[in-house]
């Protein structure tokens, strides 16, 4: 069994432009839970506010496959170990399991530390040994011990057997520098294994666009503990893709990582993590990217056709990617039609004008909409054009009023709706333009349809698609919303935000009250 | 000497997405001609118009260092070479080179060509042959190598071989389908020198997240020309990313590739080619991308300042790169004091009190600022607190009107501001809330600031931050400014999307008239 240590939470949050909230971590620690992962880093609680919260609230999280790991450094020279703030703050995060990183090259002792080789020993075991104490899983990084070992190999080889002899469960090995090479990395693990019986882990970064090939190299070398992040993210070039490794080993390596229904989860997790933290999925990124199984027109798709195992090195669906035929008409027609029966909509599918539609499709997608993420607007559009839907509300206009005097912000949204002859004109206070728009907008519908009160929304996203036309851009809202049952997501555009929310929320409750289980 | 071969015109335009016009492939040749690439394979002269006018414009260009390649199949089963329509507009496209592709796998010869193994044989002999014969240096590409190797290593011998024979310059092994691992490209290629002399190349894909690890173990293995394209376009998940493969040779593996100097241009080329391509850069790109060598937690600065090498693998500047240090809730007192540094602030900084701004940083943060990509509200904030900046201008207030009635949206903004002491009082109309208020603010600073024409927002960006929180959520509004010479970035925060804008609005417009150069 390789078990898979994920650290998006904590070594991910590192790349720039990327800052998860509470609420955010807490998503994507259930998300990872239900993938299947093993250990999650939830954080380093002694250095932010926002991480001791997380640990807090983590708790109350009901997981079923991962244990949540505090991540930290090894006591300071000037503290005694059980009076160390930082040592404090890991054991008080309350998790099973405790990720204890010390120095394992002599340069960061000398010149970062200050201290001598000796006296890093001394940190190193104090901590690990203290934390062991209290009964916790110890991981024990050691930082930069590839670079370490390249400078004085029996040092770097001292700092993990201290560790071991204090009973660290986990000796994981850092290229925290991201400069070395497989074929060194390879021989350095040899080594380690004369002298370390504990369970080795391989955490690499990606400075030298290597960090998944030395993750592969070391488990192929023994290591059975593989961390890295979701997507690769991480501080400067990021840390190895999860998304690469997890697929290599269970389907290249043939060893044990996850269970083959979760594997099939990958893409969406994948796409999931991008979501949360508000990033444009890389299309090209292999195995999980929309480009990953594309085929463009001539010989290839041709090839493929006759066999996929010419073109492609793996099945798509092994990680939940699909295969896509670019380009022509007639594989758009194909890809509506596929998209419709996945949907299960109950449609009979000769009646379907499918031309008619993909041009519709081709316009809304031209003009910003998406409907990948937005799959509700989607049912409510194919369902219009068949004649098959009617809104069960009509909004006959709308008004918001933002004031801001003195430090004090209001802000009033007042609607109009249309329910089967019957007007209502209500208005409501809001938190924001699309707050009250939102608010007013439920309040009018009460009355009408009881049920609304049920329907939440659980997500609002927005992106601006054109950032060169400065505030007058096109931007794409999506809505995710919820009536306890199930969930659904629809989308609205327009260069206005309020008539790009607007679109969005009046799709997300038209299709709650028309269509959703409840 | 390790040989570059660049395919970014060929494979790379493969890549969704990308087109190159003939005016663009001619512009990156000269480029990567000065960056001295050995190779640019320009396209398949065979297969389509464009390519044909790309090698009849190329023959114009002056190089300095690179050889073009046209690039090409062997021969049709059913055409004598010399009368092959393929292999005649190879001729004719009058290069020094000439790439040929050939069959290495059998389950293409049998499934896709519908040919026998020993015709396969013949075509590349007779194509290789034939060219040969023509007096062009031939490159031989053994399409699918290695996956044809799996299934049957004689036969894929078999094609090198022959090509060998018929006098080929270079063996090209690909891993077309990007499938392979590092070990069993190693472990080939030992097979292949006992049967073949001529000097080896290779070709990776990146489906595995592998190509640049296997193109470095190939070379390690003793291939001496590689195959890749700039920043890794191409089809599905792209090449070799000869951006990655090109430093590690030269400073990891200290094998000859481009001249030093020539190196240092390659920052530059990545850039430049995402500039053509209308990508945006990959900022965590190893090497080239503007994160690979930003530092954003606190214990890495601290270290970073006493020594570049305790987290940095190579000197950024070799490539072209530059160090960056980031600020954010994970840094320290090291990364403000560093920034403040950079940002060349007329601060003595014995005055300043690093601790409250520290902690007003790490408030403001926990709220949802992001002063990363916000440095000149970052500037504006640490002059503030430091007593020596007024703003130019103070808004009393404002106001908003969205209305939407029979599908007609109106938009209106007010602003009252007040400049030492007179107040002004305006109200415009916006294609949206946002617009709304950046217009009327802008229309009543003109009266006193004329030079505010010249200020423009060339990005405005919108992340929700706690979705789970629906309309009523916090939002980061990010804007980007420039006044034609400088460019800077803004920050604001809210719960109310105007209100956050607003804040990020003002922000830029005071900074444009303080502090930006113009």
């Amino acid at each position: 069994m390789i078990y898979v240590y994920d650290t998006t939470l904590r070594d991910g949050a590192q790349r720039e432009g990327i800052s998860f909230s509470v609420e955010d971590k807490l998503k994507i620690t259930t998300r990872l839970d239900e993938l299947g992962v093993h250990y999650i880093e939830g954080g380093w609680p002694g250095s932010n506010p926002k991480d001791a919260a997380y640990f807090n609230k983590a708790k109350d999280l009901k997981l079923k496959n991962a244990r949540i790991v505090a991540f930290g450094s090894t006591r300071r020279t000037d503290k005694v170990v059980s009076e160390d703030a930082n040592i404090r703050a890991l054991l008080e995060a309350d998790t099973p399991s405790i990720a204890i990183f010390g120095k394992s090259w002599g340069l960061h002792v000398t010149e970062v530390l200050h201290t001598t080789l000796e006296e890093n020993l001394k940190l190193i075991s104090d901590s690990v040994g203290y934390v062991k104490s209290k009964g916790k899983e110890v991981i024990f990084d050691a930082e930069h011990f590839f670079d370490g070992f390249k400078e004085n190999p029996q040092y770097a080889i001292a700092t993990l057997k201290v560790a071991q002899e204090q009973g660290a469960d986990w000796i994981v090995l850092c290229d925290t520098n991201g400069g070395n090479l497989p074929n060194f990395i390879a021989d350095c693990i040899e080594e380690v294994k004369k002298y370390i019986t504990a369970p080795l882990g391989i955490h690499a970064h990606n400075d030298s666009d290597l960090a998944v090939a030395n993750t592969i190299v070391a488990v192929q070398k023994g290591a059975t503990q593989i961390q890295g992040t979701i997507n690769g993210y991480g501080e400067r070039c990021g840390n190895a893709n999860l998304c690469s490794c997890i697929p290599i080993i269970q389907l290249k390596l043939n060893l044990k990582c996850l269970s083959d229904e979760s594997l099939k989860k990958l893409f969406e997790v994948s796409h999931y993590v991008d979501d949360i933290a508000n990033n444009p999925p890389v299309d090209w990124q292999p195995f999980v990217g929309s480009y990953a199984f594309a085929h463009k027109g001539g010989i290839h798709v041709n090839a493929i056709l006759k066999n996929p195992l010419t073109y492609e090195h793996i099945n798509p669906e092994l990680v939940g990617n699909r295969r896509r035929i670019l380009v022509s008409e007639l594989s758009g027609k194909s890809n509506i039609l596929y998209k419709i029966q996945e949907l299960g909509l109950d449609i009979d599918l000769s009646s379907l004008n499918v031309s008619n539609l993909l041009e519709k499709i081709k316009q809304l997608e031209y003009q910003g909409y998406e409907f990948e993420g937005a799959e509700a607007s989607f049912e409510l559009l194919v369902k219009e054009m068949l004649g098959i839907y009617k809104p069960p509300f009509e909004v006959k206009g709308f008004r918001v009023f933002i004031d801001k005097i003195d430090d004090k912000v209001t802000c009033e949204g007042t609607v109009k709706i249309n329910v089967d002859g019957t007007l209502e004109h209500t208005a409501s206070e809001g938190n924001g333009p699309v707050d009250a728009l939102d608010t007013a907008l439920r309040k009018a519908l009460t009355k009408f349809f009881p049920k609304i009160s049920a329907i939440k929304l659980t997500d609002y996203k927005v992106r601006v698609l054109e950032g060169s036309q400065g505030t007058s851009a096109t931007v794409r809202v999506l809505i995710e919303s919820t009536n306890g049952k199930s969930t659904w997501s629809t989308v609205g555009v327009s260069p206005n935000i309020l008539e790009a929310s607007y679109q969005a929320l009046v799709d997300s409750l038209a299709y709650g009250l028309s269509f959703a289980n409840d």
